[in-house]
């Protein structure tokens, strides 16, 4: 009998925000998985889950996955951790793989999930709360009401177009990995009449440095920048 | 002392997929507010909460919110409820408010939160899964990946204005509210040369008539569809 692959979504910091299912998944889980970016590092699930659930005796298995800008690097890497999932399964044990925020929102999780199923296994998504979700509550702003849009861009490689198309045409815009491109984006906003007071920045959620409030011109933002930009005003 | 507000998204229907967090103060809020389309309906979020959260001895508020096309009713009923709610505020108790899904996602509970803080409340909001984020998960299908964009559209009031547009600039649409609408974006993703197959189907969750899977040409879907269409593909 092989055993079952879960994905799960941890939320985006406070382990408060685990689902009761995602907790549930953890703690009968043979084998818990968790994705870091360096062999040795603690990864940042892994270490919300713990603030929730008891892992001790659990098996804990590290995966590598290299933010290389080398497509065959990254692909290699998610290769090898398919591969050593699928040995796990293969021994009848369940799997959950914890994954930062949202599994459907920028997760390597998703590319996993699909190879592993077509191999004939059977795997399960728990959604968690995004980053963006958690902005937007703990600013108290909406991200939309009524029949309003939402799009969400990354600016994580400059890829400004999308910013400015997104600007233009929808009423709520968040931009995540908006960090280095404060400035660029305070330009947009101006050149398009939308006031600054119009966007929320919520930076480093549950880092020492954490921050929720209006931009501030020539203030330095951490690396888990979130901006909620609402055209109509905040 | 007054007591302090919160805003509970409940997640789209599985009672498992409301937070730690959110089970933790509906344990401990003294009152319950849940809200209403008509008077003495069993609201949905409410329903969903007592899933997962043994609900006996607390006190349960009913507020209404007509689904009125006149705004100047919206508005009244939202009045009534902020007003509900600081009388028993002012009393001390605690309140939990349950709203669907996410409470930055098309809730309600927003318009109150912020007169109830500006009138110098307490008040904090917890975030949900919303109803695409289960979808995503539902489907095995991310709503984003790599650095990818994601556009929310409402089809509500076919304002399909901006489904277009969606449609031209984002990798990644999800259409709301889009059981109405099915032939009219069928047709929209045939002008832009997207595959029937890249969309997805989230239909009517938790119900006896649930739907998850492809596009259907000729097909009804229930009230709570959610489209989610990947032009590069699932």
């Amino acid at each position: 009998m092989k055993g079952k692959l879960f994905g799960i979504g941890t939320g985006p910091g406070d382990p408060k925000l685990l689902t009761l299912r995602g907790k549930e998944l953890l703690e009968t889980a043979d084998v818990i998985a968790y994705p870091v970016r360096k062999v040795g590092e603690e990864g940042t699930a892994l270490e919300i889950v713990r603030g929730a659930v008891d892992l001790s005796g659990k098996e804990i298995v590290e995966l590598l996955f290299k933010m290389d800008p080398d497509d065959e690097v990254r692909k290699k890497c998610r290769a090898e951790s398919i591969d050593r999932l699928c040995t796990i399964l293969d021994s009848g044990k369940n799997v959950a793989m914890v994954t930062l925020g949202d599994v459907g929102v920028y997760s390597t999780y998703m590319y996993l999930d699909r190879t592993i199923r077509a191999r004939g296994y059977e795997t399960e998504v728990v959604p968690g709360i995004s980053a963006f979700s958690y902005g937007s509550a703990l600013a108290s702003v909406p991200l939309m009401i009524g029949t309003e849009s939402l799009a969400v861009v990354s600016a994580a490689k400059q890829n400004y177009g999308e910013v400015e198309k997104a600007l233009d045409d929808f009423d709520n815009v968040v931009v995540m990995k908006a960090y280095q491109s404060m400035g660029v984006i305070t330009e947009m906003m101006q050149k398009r009449g939308i006031p600054a007071g119009n966007a929320v920045v919520i930076s480093n959620l549950g880092m020492p440095d954490q921050y929720i409030g209006p931009m501030e011109a020539g203030k330095e933002y951490g690396y888990f920048t979130t901006l909620i930009i609402k055209k109509k005003g905040i």
